[in-house]
């Protein structure tokens, strides 16, 4: 199968600051061949780019798939209130299906506003996995174990693991997680830890999200967070660690030396009020600091080009400083460094030859790109995810001129709707 | 000319808390007639509003049209070295077809993302209002006196006034500004006052914006620039206070019996470092507080559902609590309250029998909106300006599935980048 892009303003994200170049980009199968000023082949498909943009795909950090039915639900509340009383008790009452559809519309918006990689963490994992698959979109996939539910998620972590792990030409990995230092003990934390030694995979968690959880565990244990989790040796495996607002400067040394990175969510933190995350300090440390969009249920909306504003907003802010991030850097969160941060550097986060083909076509000839004076500035500032005109992930062009090729949009949006009015 | 608006989901504005009914809209001329659940009569021209939904356009409270030139142009920098360096510079070169075609680009952007009224300051005023009177939209416009410049405008600012402020069918209405304390020494602002008093008209100025502000006008003159202001009589007339920042407790006494009110303009606070406007507590001082963009020069897009998010998401952080604002207070600063700032609140801002028919039909069925559990905290968390379908300004349809009626939008962006290759 071979897929023919011409004409693409490519932006590859391989340098470090931002450069156009007019390139055609031959696909084969899944892997990028070729990247030539021109490239006259016989192809499967070609896709006239007509000098519009061709980026790597988002890298989406942080996921609950399965969240989707819950956008704009009982919105403006505090985190534990929202998850005591809107949250918690709904997703007791979820169906397999609901576990299907819900994950499917979110990768759907995914998709639509130019993700091509997520990570999900959510309970359960077998119709998650089969709303990606079906979707198209690549994933990290973690099955989230509790206190209160650590039934018989191992053997299937396993079966997955051992499934999906091997096949280099997978689009799903499988990741564990446990949910959260505040919501884990000792024991729960460790059989996360040794199944993902078994599974020789990471674990995704999330970490210092809020004062709340710093103060509680420091009361319950006697250390922060972060000290906690090393403690019990979940840094011993690669990690992803989600939000990471409130380190201290020792959980800071712990953090520098860790294999993976941390996955930030500025929508997220606003809305449930959590905190600023010092993405500044944390990568003037060295560290690597992705972006997600957590779940719609705290984020409304799965668009990373909303993310990368209030990274910038937010870092300007709170440093005082107008200089304190750059739109580049923000692309770089959003692609390569995300990409990093879930351990796959090497399969994805540029386009190069070789790598796997997860790449976007954004329409630049609208009013919020005349005049573009700089392709960093306006991808982060300007533009949004309904600039994105087509997506292909792995090689396969799921959304070509803003219509979903694979998947029946209306279908799943039907199921969603459905779903909602009969749980909430 | 009958416009008859066929089965809306009409969001009015006019109530407390967000109601959505079912209705038929009838626009006669440039004002709504009729607002019942089923109209059948003979129109010139019927919309079918499938079930989309129908609300007030937003009331953008400050901008500056002709800076669109400059969007995303040596953008993270410090508000004195952009201004200084970046844009002074240019601005000093701008032509007459120059300031002409810039207003016009903002002017279709705004009307493209669901703004129906703006409310610019600018050096100049003659092409400016011919490219507010071209595009269609709805305005404030007032021409920016400094210390600098107060050369030959009084009498073209009072030749305006005089021509469109009596007309109550006018879609202008002059006001007259100063640029900022900083920049403008008691005489101008002297001048500037005796001006609104002889147009019978408000002003509009940047108050309070950054720090160096309040430390240099204490330094100069020995008090905040509140203070400096209402010594100089400024607050005997309307006013439109852009930002609004860093006031003191005395000043939000001052502020609390002004005519007028705050622009709150949170991406360009956040992307200047300027700091976070305390929206909550000059909304609980009673004080009227309207949504802005600034120019794109700063704000980069002037998509009114891009500051309606960060007002609610810089509320929530700033003051560490996620109940802080809620999505419909949002909406309503941004529609009605917006109104209110700009003394318009009689002709606009609502949706009722009598008001001046500006309004918007945004399409509520993608994924974004999928569920919709709530119709406040979708508009404000998951939509954005390209949900607008249909913007009708003055009971003239604009835009009409995206695409312009009345303005030629190809011909306005290749005058922009035009002057962006020649000016910058």
């Amino acid at each position: 199968m071979k897929l023919l892009l011409k004409n693409a303003n490519l932006l590859d994200m391989v340098k470090d600051f931002p450069e156009i170049k007019k390139r055609d980009i031959l696909i084969e199968n899944n892997r990028i061949a070729e990247i030539s000023e021109e490239i006259n082949i016989d192809s499967d498909k070609i896709i006239d780019c007509k000098n519009n943009l061709v980026m790597p795909g988002f890298v989406n950090t942080h996921n609950h798939l399965a969240m989707s039915v819950f956008r704009g639900y009982k919105d403006d509340k505090s985190l534990m209130d929202w998850l005591n009383n809107a949250i918690f008790p709904v997703e007791d009452k979820f169906t397999e299906e609901d576990f299907y559809w819900n994950s499917y519309e979110s990768c759907l918006e995914l998709i639509q506003t130019g993700t091509t990689t997520c990570n999900d963490m959510y309970f359960g994992m077998k119709n998650i996995v089969k709303a990606i698959e079906d979707s198209g979109i690549r994933a990290v996939v973690s099955w989230c174990i509790t206190d209160s539910s650590i039934g018989t998620k191992p053997e299937e972590t396993l079966e997955y693991s051992e499934k999906f792990n091997n096949d280099e030409n997978s689009r799903i990995k499988v990741y564990v997680s446990f949910h959260a230092p505040y919501t884990c003990n000792p024991d729960t934390i460790k059989l996360t830890v040794d199944l993902a030694k078994k599974a020789k995979t990471g674990i995704h968690v999330h970490l210092s999200e809020t004062l709340d959880e710093e103060n509680g565990i420091k009361e319950k244990y006697g250390k922060t967070p972060t000290e906690y989790l090393r403690d019990l040796g979940v840094f011993e495996v690669p990690v992803i660690l989600a939000h990471g607002i409130h380190f201290s400067k020792s959980d800071i040394e712990i953090i520098k030396n860790i294999n993976g990175g941390i996955s930030h969510n500025p929508i997220s933190n606003c809305k449930l009020a959590s905190g600023i995350c010092d993405v500044v300090g944390l990568r003037e440390n060295g560290i690597k600091v992705g972006i997600g969009t957590d779940g719609t249920g705290s984020t409304s909306t799965l668009d990373m080009f909303e993310e990368m504003k209030l990274v910038a907003f937010l870092q300007k802010i709170k440093n005082m400083n107008p200089e304190a991030i750059k739109a580049y850097d923000i692309l770089k969160m959003a692609t390569i460094e995300g990409a990093k941060v879930l351990g796959l550097q090497d399969e994805i986060g540029t386009i190069e030859v070789g790598k796997k083909a997860d790449m976007i076509i954004i329409d630049t000839k609208g009013l919020r790109f005349t005049p573009m004076n700089d392709i960093a500035t306006t991808l982060v500032y300007s533009a949004n995810g309904s600039d994105v005109l087509t997506t292909i992930i792995d090689g396969k062009v799921l959304m070509e001129n803003r219509k979903f090729l694979v998947s029946d949009e209306e279908l799943v949006k039907q199921h969603v709707r459905e779903n909602a009015e009969r749980l909430l």
